[in-house]
Parts: C-alpha cells; structure tokens; sequence
C-alpha cells in the first residue's frame, strides 16, 4: 500500500520520466545498524545515491532501516538522519527533492532483534510484494554492526528471512574479518553455515575507492602500452601507501587489539597492490577472473619474516591506551601504529621487484596512494634545461593512482608524460587543470598527464552500487581473505613481542621513520636516537642466539627465523672459505620441512653465496620419482635449486629411478652415487653435511635399528622408513662422519622431548641414529630453536 | 763535462739542498717528435716536471730531443720550445728559475734520421757517462712521432741504441696502435721483434688524468663503505662519457679513417671503465696484479653486437671531408662522431647492469667524466622539504670521477652526500668549496662531497713520472690492447655500413642523441625527423631479412646477425604459443657453433620466453663425459641454460655417459633417450627441432652414409662420424621428421658449396641426411644467412 503511493507520487509529478514498469521485480535492502555511525556518515547516502542512480532501472525498492532500539526511538533517530540526506551537486534540486522525498517514503524503521523480528520482517516483505503484484528479486542485508553480533544475525536472516527461491540474498559484511588466520577461518567457516559464498560481500572500502577500483580498468584499456613494461626489467619498485595525520584517540580499545597491519595493510593496501600486480585477465569484466588473478597473485608472494617489515608507534599512544583502557601507568603497548613491509613476488614477471606497503598514523600529512616508478632506461646526451623538460626520457617515470586527500586533494591517476598519453573513460576521468605550482613526489605536477573524477563519488556509494550489480569482483571473497590472513599472520606473529620503534609524531618524526633495503629486509636508516629510547629498550632480547654446549658440541639456539638466519650465514661463511681453499663446496642437504626456511633463505638473502662452485648432494632420498611432490630433491630444486645458479653439472640427485624402477638393488643406485662420491669429492669428505633429527632419533634416512648404514663400509645405503614411503636411500653413519663440518638443525616444539632426550644420552646409534653423528675429525655444531630446547 | 757543470752551479747556488750524490744512476730521455705539437704543449714541460720531482732523487738525468731536422735548425727550434717552459704555480720561482737554467744544460737537440745517428746518440752518452763516472740507470726513447715511423726507430734503437746490461730500456709509444684487431696484432708483432714487452709503454693519456689514476686508489682507499655496494644489487648503472663542442674539422684525414670509436671509446672510455668494473686487487700498488684484473674484467664482456650501438654524424662532417680530403662532392661518409655503446659483463659482480659508453663531437658542451649511478633502495616517510636534504636516502646517490672541463672546469671526485664521507689523500686531494648556485647531473653541489686536486697536474706530466717510476699499470700492455680490440672490432665491423643520424651539432642537437636501452640494446630516443633524412637514407638497406623459399620450404635469409635475431624471435613465438597449445614445449637443440649466438640471443634478450614451460633435448651428442668440452651439453649448458631459469627436471642431456663408460651398445642409452622422449613427448613429436648443416650434408649426428638414423624404427641411435670424437648419438631422421617444427640454421661462407649443392639436389638422405629433413605434418623453415646462400 505505501509503495502503491508511491508510485502514484511519481506518476503525479509529471516532470519526471515515468519510472518503468518494475519488470526487473522488486528489492528490499535491509541495513542492520542503521542509527550507527556508519550508516550516518555513509551508508543512508550511498542506498539514496542507489535509488537516484536506479529508479529507473526497472527494479523497485524498499528500504529497511534496522537496530535493536524499540520502533519509536529508533525511527526517530533513523529519519533525522534521512531527512538530512543531501543531493549531488550534479543532480538537478528538483528532481532529487522529489526522489528524496519517495525515498522517504520507501524507508521504514524496524526493531531487528529476536527471531521473531525476522519472521515478522519477512512477512511484511512478502505481504508488501503479494499487494502490489511485484516478484522479488532479491535482498541486501548490510551488516553495520560490531562482529560478535555476526552469527546471531547471520543465523536469523539464513533461518527466518530468505528470500524465496528465485530470487537473490546478498549480505554485506564490514571489517574486521577476523584478526589472524585461525580467527578469520572461524568466522568464515561460521558465516559457511548461513550462507552460499556467493551470496556474500566482504567490504573493503578501498575497492570503492575511485583510484583503487580504476586501477584495473586502466591496466585493460592502456594495454598497448603497458605490456611491454609492465614487468621486472621496466618497473623499479612499487609503492602503496596510506598515510595519516590523525592517531588512534578514541578508537583505542579497538587499535590495541589490531595495530596498523591488521587495520591498514592486510587488508586496504594488500587489495591496492593485488589489483597492480596481478595477471591481468582477457575480460577484466568477469568478476570470477578478475578474483582468481587477484587470488593467484596474492599466492605468488615470499613468505613474510620479521625483517621484512620495520614496525613504529606514536610516542603519545602508551598514554592514550592507558588512559582508555584503563590500563596501569606501567602498562607499555607494542601495537605498531606505523608500518613498512617489503614484499616479493615469486612470479617471473615481478621477481626481484620490490613491493612497499608503508601506512602509519600522526605522520605528517594525510595522503594515499599507489605508484610504480619506472627504472631508467635513457641516456639524455644533451645536458642542461633540456634534460628537464617534462617529455625527457630522463626524467623519472611513474604512474600514480592517487586515492585522495594530500596535496591534490581529489583522486586522481596521474601518468609521467614521459611514458604515453593514457586512454581514459572520458565519461567518468576527465583532464585536470594544470597548476603549475603545485609539486608531487619531487616533479612539478606539469610533468604528469593528470585525470581526476569528473564526479566525485564516495567509496560507500561505488560500492553499494556494485553490490546491487553483483560486481564481486569488488569484494573480498573467502578463499582470497584467507589467503590475504595466511599471508599476513606469520609477519604478525613474528613481530608480535618486537617493540616498534617510538616516534613524537606529525612533522617531527623528521626522519626517524625513513627505512631502507638491506639484505633482503627492511631497516629504519638513521640509528635510534638515544634520547628516544624506551624503558623497553632495557628489555632481555629475545632474539639473541645463545652459544653454549650439546653433546659436548657446540649449540647455537635462538627463535626460528634468527636461528636459520644464522645458520645460512654460517653454510655461506662454510662456502666462502671452502671455496677459498679447495675451489668446490660440497654440500649435502637433508629433505623434509624443516630446511625449508633454510632454503629460502639462502635463495633470498645470500647473493654472495658461491653457488657456481658450489655442488649439492642428497643426504637421503624416498625411492619415488624426483619429479613426485614427496621426493627430497623436487622439495630442494622448488626451494632452492631453482632461485640459484648452480651449474647443472654440480647438481646430485640421489638415483633412486633407475631402468623405470624404484630402488631396487639390482639397480645398484647406491652404488653409483658412492662412485660419484668418491670421483667428485676429496676423501669422500664432504665440506659441509645437514642434518635434521626426526622424533624417534633418526637421522638422514638412518632409522633405528637399521641393517644397514649404521656401521660398514658401505657409504650409500638403501634402508627401510617406518613410516611410507618405506624405502629410503641415504648416507651412511660412516660416510656423515668423515666430513669436515657437521650442522644439526632442530626446530619446534614437536622435537622437544626429543632433544631433551638426546642432552642425557650417549653413543647408541642402533636406538637413536643421530646419537652417532661424530665426525671423526671435522666439526659438529647444533642448531635448535628454543622450542625445541625448552619446550 | 756538461753534467760535471751543472752539478757546479747546484752547489755555488746553495740555497738549494745539494742534490743527492747521483748513486741511483743516470737516465738519458730522448724524445723524438722533439720539436713536434705534442712535444711542444705536453712533452717538454712533463719533462721539466719529472726532472724538478727528481733532481734530488738520486738519478742524474740528460734530455735528448730528437728530429729529422739538421742539427742547427733543429736545435734552434728545441730551444724556441724550452725557453717557454713554465714554472708550476706551487713551486719558488728562485728554485724554479735555478732548476730550468739547469734542464736546459742538460737538454741537447739531435738529428735522429739514419743508423749512424742512431750509433753516434748511443756512442755520446756513454762517453757522458765515462767521463762523469756515472752508471747507467736506464733510457727512455718516447716516440712523438707518426705511427709509419714506428718500425725503423724501433729497430734503430734495438740494434744500435739500447742501453748496456744492467739498465733498461722503455720506448713509450702515442696511439694509434691499429685501427682493429688484426692491424694491431700486426703492429703489435713488428714491435716484439724489437722489444720485450716490459720494455715498451703504451701511452693512453686519459690513464694519466688525475680523476682516472685515482679511481684504483679511491676504490681501495674507500673499500669499507664500497664492498657492499659495490655490485649489480646496489649499482643501477655506470656512465662514461666524453662530450666534446670542437669538430673534426682540420683532422679529418686521421678521423675520416678512424671515427669515435677508435677515438675514444676503444681506448680512453674503455680504459676509465675498467678501473670501475674491475675487481680490485688485494694490493692495487702491484702494476701486475692491476694489469691482469683489468684483462679479466675487459674479457668478462659480453660481445658486442650491432644493436649495443647508436651512431651519429654531425652534418657538416661530410662537407669537411670532402674539402680537406679533396673528395667529390657526392662523398658520403659513414665515419661516425657520435656513438653510444651499451655494454655487459659476464661477472656475477655485475650481471645485469648496463654500461653506457657516449662520445661525440660537435655537441653542446665539453666535459668528460665516469659515473657511477646507485639504485634507490630507502623509503622517505616524511614528504617535502626533509626530503630534499642532502643527505636523504631518498635522493640519487652517485659517485662521479669527473676528467674535468664542463661546469666544475676542474677534474673532481663526487661523492653523494647520502652514501658516505669517502677517505681522500689529504695529500693530493683536497675538499672543494661549496659553490651553491651550481647544479651537476641535476643535484646541487652541495649535495656531494666534493674533492680535487690539490695540484692540478696535467695528464703527460703524470705518465712522464709514471714512465720515470716503471709503473707499467699506467699503460696499455699488448694483451689489453688486443683484448680491446677484439671486444671493438666486431662492432666496427657489423656497424661499419650502417648510416649514421646526422645532426645539426650544438645546442640545436636538442634530443636527437638521446638514447634508450631497448631489449638488449640501444637506440635513439626520437624517430628521424624528416628534414634531417639524408639521401643516404634512400639507399637500398643491406639489413632486412628477405623471405623466400629453398627446396620448397620457407627460407629466412639475411646478415648472420639479422638472421639469429630473426630466429630467436621465431622460436620464442613457437615457445609462446606452443605453451599456450599444451602447457609445454619440447625443444630439440644441435650442438656445433653455429647455435652460439642464437644461444646468447635467447638468454640475452629474450626475457618473456617461457623457459619454466619448456624441455630442453639434445639432438644430438659426442660421446664424452657432459662435462667435456667437446661435449655438446656442456656447450648449451654454458651458453643457454647457465643463464635460463630452466627446471632441472626439464633438462634432458643425452645419456651418452652409463657405468663409467662412454656409448656403449649394452648400456642401451639410445633406448634410454627414446623412452624419456616417448614417456614426455605427445607422439614423440618435438614441438621444435633446430638443426645445422655440415659441409658434407650432415645433419644432427646422421652422416653421410650412415648405417643407423636415415631409417628404420629406432628414434635414438648411436652413429660414426668421420671426425673426432667418431662415436655419436643422435636423434634419427624419422624422429626429426615426426616434429611440428624444424628449423635449419646455415651460417657462413663455408656453407655456401653445400648450400648451393643443396638447392639442387632432391631427397637423397643416404648421400646428404639433412636432404632427409622433410616433416610429414610440420613445417620446415630454412635460416640461411647471406654468406651460406651467397657466397
């Protein structure tokens, strides 16, 4: 009955276009907190900017404004917030007073609390429709409301409030999404119990943003002339950033819990960057392309460690959080409220490439954006004024996709004009007008092609238009969420004990929270100034390796990652001078997990490493395939071999496949690799043996109570696993013991009751095989993490 | 009885130390060309200098001045050019005064023509040295004199003139010293007839400019703050240029027949390059430590090919030619005077960073200078104004060793600000004032930490003391030489046809010389402009690739390097879309040295080919251990797949090596081979298989003849061949045949019999194997350069 008033208002004002028939059918949007601050500031004007853009457009809407308030005091606060709704300014007055007034009249308070509040919003939904002889389409449930209240909600929509069959459910959810991998997996596995993934729409405000959400479309229509540098030997570095004037006053009891990683960078700045690195599909209008690639790329990227990233926190922040959360004067926070994170890609198009997501509050100014800078390829000859005009190919290149705020105050994309004149939607970017004072990264604004939005638009109202379009490629959808917290986590935890570095804040940070490349991580450049220096500064270290005894070796023990650091520097110092002495290295390496931070370590961060004259042998092998995922050397080759340069001829794989069979002894696979042992290896002793220690006491693929290469002559054995698969070829004890060094690396807490185990033992290689490593006359150091150690 | 006067006057002086008892012996310089330009504006006053530095070093010295000219007007004009000898700024005009009177006594004209002249010389000075009772020290013969001249003073001086046992001889020779690698193995061969190589010194006058020599000793003296940044993970490139305002004009007789590179580029930018790239040497004071690395780094270049370059001519070069060499007036020349290079080395140091070598004449400044350009590798929280500190990470760091002239009119060492403070001889560098208001390489002065000479010293005066102090790494050793030329020559030779840009010169040059790096190579930034296209730019191009058919198959042909770029682009294109096809691409590859620089082409310049996707077989192999020279894997190896991110598993050498013996029939690797391909290859059909051809019509390891391969089921099989090593395995002509592609490679005027035989005869395999190429369902295509199909 309202809506047939409505309609009837329509038809009686006359001066505008009659809508049409509302063929498309009808659509309710329910905004579950609709009194909030959210739906204050953005999400009644976005659903208002919706009905203006499509009441036309066939379908017919109603709109439900919901909280746990009573119907009175709720629809009270919920049409003093209506009635202030505003028009665009490129909406003639009107026209858009009479479509505010429909939309009035279209809204309509509910108290969403119990089950029953659902059943009875659903029968109003269906009575509404059945009156007026409309089918529905579908609808949009927008959760603005905090995340405990999720799976209740969640539950009531899913149990009371679906539409019928035919028609849509979207629900729209806002951050936080959880706050590591396993609280993100929880709630999603929660919300997969409500509802189908594609009924979903995660916000991320940034896609809504106008200069985040162009960045594809600008990839797809300037492809001629990207593609020929949009790679590793053109781009020089990539840089995403968020920066704030304000701190977190006020919001405290939700930052202490979050930090800049989990507010600003997992989610905003990572999505920025996706949309730039990722494989840019054929039809950049299909949503699920446009999410696999983006997934894909977010997949490609290096594992955070903890010196990727250089962490900082306003000086003022302690106080705030003591102050709000009540908290005691001693109280000392190590949420970061400042970040830089280094990020690699594996993919051959950006290796090497350096991705640098920066975002921190009271810094000095308010600004986003993301940019790719251009590597110099020219060589101007003529020197002088010349060299600096704006089409010189000497002048630095980049692209800007500016998201807003800052020194050009609107979104923008901005092209160097040394690169090409970009193609633009002249519809929606038009050129800026040049103001030739104006300076932006270093180069005058005149440098640059600049568009910026011919309509402004607000990153709410993008967005709720595209969930009525059912873009979800503008969406974080749970497989790449999860990918996104399975990339994140390891870095937060990894730092989650390290103190940031304090900063006074606004224009005095000075230069306190400039950072660098080095070896592979990141590094603030100028020393911490002492009279900054926390109390924390006093605290023990943790991250100091320890050097002490273990069975009568030498023990080196620290966290995980500082400990395998130190281990790849102590194999490459191994290298250098084996190298220096002989001319070759020759190394074994053990399979299995545990050496594969080793690996990735010594592939990333030790270019000095002499791999040329470096050569690698198996310590033991699985007799499958060396193509099969089980294998030893398929898991060595993906994480090291292929990232160095070892000349083919210096690469050992045990031949376990022999005449297409497995390890069979009449194939003398054994055998062979001991001739090459002894044909290629001085003495057949190796420079330089890894080992690891399984939970029984095994160690290469010497199990216990082995037959065979525990004692003998034989220096290549075949032995039997208990676990599968079963056979296994390795090294012999006698053959591990006459090389010149020795390393044992032992980590997690898996492996404490082991080494516990060991620090009392002796010489008992038939229980415990490693109790028999000793080499006769090289080194043997320990490498064990304190998990492993103290449990 | 001259020198026993002169001693006299040191002594009645007195206000002079009394020199040092002559107990170091006594040096005779005889310098012929005395009279010439050089002798007058360098040669006499580094003269001057050496004996000033070195009156009280122990030596006693005589001057010789040398010339065709009779006695009388030769002395006259010796002594025009003596008197104006000049006093250094830093030295007491009494002493000067004293120490000239004294150089002049001690300088004697001579007419150098015939062998008596040369007899009568020698005879005088050692009569000098009985009367004086002096022994000798050793004679400099410094040849300022036309290269045509070189011959008969050498074996004048080695047959009648060289000093006795027990001193040494140095003849120090002016460039040119050939104008390509077999000129000047020529000269260089003549020389050693006469002299020993220690004797000789080879003068490049820009290893005595004070900004080169110091490039060894900054690098060494600074090795702390270099050794890490020092490398291609730091360095974005490295600059050496020479710009010249001056023409040709007035020298076009020399430069007609030489042009920039020879110029300049093979020698003096060469040069100054080497100090940069070269690894330093743990004491870089030993001259033989020094020369050899520089050998090492100048052989550690990749081969240049006609891509690395970009030439010019300024236009009214061609006018001057023809009016001083009398030419007609349609003489075009092709005499380049400006060049860009783009080189590469090899080193693991430097692999990947470019090196631009630029000179030219007629441009819009002189100035000369090396520079070393540093990656940004820091992030600048702070915007604006802290940015632009000098010392910010943010701003370009470079290092620049400036010759001297242009804006600082000094020779110069920068530093930027924001490397480091670099360790300086306080000696004889000292820091230089600021002068703000000028700006080098677009930074204000202020940025760098900027040094120069203390005593600026002219280049001639530091080798004259360089001769004096037998520091041989002061000049250019035959095998450098040689080294440099055989690097320059194959780009003389491949660019020596091609017309270069013509520019108008000056200022008015604007960006025509600009230049970029494009896929491995250089080229100017602008196209052509229309008004300046040349009548030569009609001229029929030697260049292109011409398409057409042999033995009814498609033929390719061009210059052998058109050819080979042609040929990689095609197989990446087959890669690429092979790839896109099936997910793989099977690549079959003929050993040889026709594929090497096809090889060097795809690791070099073809970065997108899809080498994670491809599989590497060979076609064929000589039985001998894979890591044999001879062996064809070990070729590939060295030339592609070392350079390639190729899996290890992809990789398919022939297993010609079984139980420690080479092809023997029961080891069956042939079937080995066979059974890979059949298990990996679809159809055991080869997505591409690269073939040669041998001048008896062999193909793969199938020779004429041939018992096994021409037919029949077997797709491996072991073969002779009438050369060593005889014993071979190859892929059978029915396997090749069963490829979707093959391609044949034919390079050289060796093949052209065979090439011609070839485009007559029909399909004859048992006579010609290669005429047995003929693919049932896939397509052939002929590579055949200009010298194989036309002789």
């Amino acid at each position: 009955k309202m809506l047939g008033r409505v309609l009837c208002t329509v038809l009686l004002v006359g001066a505008l276009p009659p809508p049409a028939a509302a063929s498309q059918g009808h659509i309710s949007v329910i905004l579950l907190g609709a009194t909030g601050d959210l739906a204050k500031k953005y999400l009644w004007q976005g659903l208002f900017q919706l009905y203006m853009d499509q009441v036309s457009s066939g379908h017919s809407f109603t709109f439900h404004g919901a909280a746990l308030a009573a119907l009175e005091p709720g629809q009270r606060l919920m049409f003093d917030v209506l009635k202030k709704l505003s028009c665009p300014p490129d909406e003639p007055p009107n026209r858009c007073a009479v479509l505010k007034d429909q939309f009035l009249k279209l809204s309509q308070y509910h108290q969403l609390k119990t089950a029953e509040n659902y059943t009875a919003l659903n029968r109003e939904i269906e009575t509404l429709l059945g009156q007026e002889g409309l089918k529905e389409a579908g609808r949009i449930f927008y959760f603005s409301v905090p995340p405990f209240a999720y799976t209740e909600i969640a539950q009531h929509i899913s149990s009371s409030c679906r539409p019928p069959a035919g028609a849509w459910l979207r629900v729209v959810l806002e951050k936080p999404f959880g706050h590591d991998l396993e609280s993100a997996q929880q709630l999603a596995a929660q919300l997969a119990g409500f509802f189908k993934e594609e009924e979903m729409y995660r916000v991320d405000h940034y896609l809504g943003k106008q200069a985040v959400a162009h960045i594809l479309p600008f990839r797809d229509q300037n492809r001629q002339f990207l593609d020929p540098i949009w790679n590793r030997h053109h781009v020089e570095r990539v840089e995403v950033v968020l920066k704030e004037t304000v701190d977190a006053k006020g919001r405290t009891s939700f930052y202490e819990q979050y930090g800049v990683i989990r507010d600003v960078l997992q989610n905003h700045l990572t999505e920025a960057l996706m949309f730039l690195i990722m494989e840019l599909p054929a039809n950049t209008s299909s949503a699920q392309d446009v999410v696999q690639h983006k997934l894909q790329a977010l997949q490609s990227l290096w594992e955070l460690e903890r010196s990727s990233a250089v962490l900082g926190q306003y000086q003022a922040y302690d106080s705030q959080v003591q102050e709000e959360l009540q908290e005691a004067r001693g109280y000392v926070s190590t949420t970061p409220t400042f970040a830089g994170v280094l990020i690699h890609s594996d993919s051959p198009r950006w290796e090497g490439v350096p991705f640098l997501l920066t975002s921190g509050k009271a810094l000095d100014e308010r600004v986003g954006y993301a940019r790719v800078l251009f590597k110099n390829r020219a060589y101007c000859t003529q020197s002088g004024s010349l060299r600096d005009a704006g089409h010189s190919q000497c002048k630095p290149k980049q692209i800007i996709f500016y998201f807003g705020h800052g020194a050009l105050s609107t979104p923008a994309v901005l092209v160097s004009r040394n690169l090409f004149q970009p193609v633009m939607p002249k519809d929606s970017w038009k050129e800026a007008e040049a103001r030739s004072e104006l300076h932006i990264f270093g180069q005058p604004l005149s440098d640059f092609y600049m568009y910026s939005p011919v309509k402004e638009r607000d990153a709410y109202s993008v967005l709720i238009s595209n969930i009525y379009h059912g873009r979800r490629d503008f969406f974080i959808t749970t497989e790449s969420l999860l990918a996104s917290w399975a990339f994140w986590t390891p870095l937060l935890d990894s730092t989650s004990r390290q103190p940031p570095r304090l900063y006074p804040g606004g224009v005095e940070n000075q230069q306190l929270l400039d950072f660098e490349m080095v070896s592979g991580g990141l590094a603030f450049t100028v020393a911490e100034p002492a009279e900054l220096l926390s109390p924390r500064g006093q605290m023990p270290s943790d991250f100091r390796a320890i050097q002490s005894k273990f069975r009568q070796s030498p023990l080196v023990s620290a966290w995980a990652e500082d400990l395998i650091s130190q281990l790849a520097s102590d194999m490459e110092q191994a290298a250098v001078s084996s190298v220096a002495r002989s001319g070759h290295f020759h190394l074994a390496l053990s399979g299995g997990s545990s050496p594969v931070g080793l690996f990735q370590r010594l592939a990333r961060h030790h270019y000095s490493f002499p791999w040329q004259h470096t050569h690698v042998w198996l310590v033991d092998e699985r007799c499958v395939p060396l193509t099969h995922s089980e294998s030893n050397f398929q898991g060595l080759h993906r994480h090291l071999l292929q990232h160095v340069r070892l000349p083919y001829f210096n690469i050992h794989p045990m031949p376990v496949h022999l005449n297409q069979r497995l390890c069979v002894e009449e194939d003398a696979g054994a055998q062979l690799y001991a001739k090459d042992i002894v044909a290629l290896v001085a003495n057949a002793s190796f420079d330089l043996v890894l080992l690891g220690v399984g939970t029984d006491g095994h160690t290469a693929s010497l199990f216990p109570r082995s037959e065979s290469g525990l004692e003998g002559a034989a220096s290549v054995v075949l032995t039997e696993s208990p676990v599968k698969p079963h056979q296994r070829m390795s090294l012999s004890l006698p053959l591990i013991n006459r090389a010149r060094q020795v390393f044992v690396l032992v980590l997690g807490k898996g492996k404490h009751d082991i080494t516990t185990l060991l620090s009392r033992v002796g010489h008992e290689p038939s229980k415990w095989p490693i109790s028999g490593v000793s080499p006769s006359s090289g080194q043997l150091v320990w490498y064990v993490d304190y998990e492993a150690l103290l449990g």
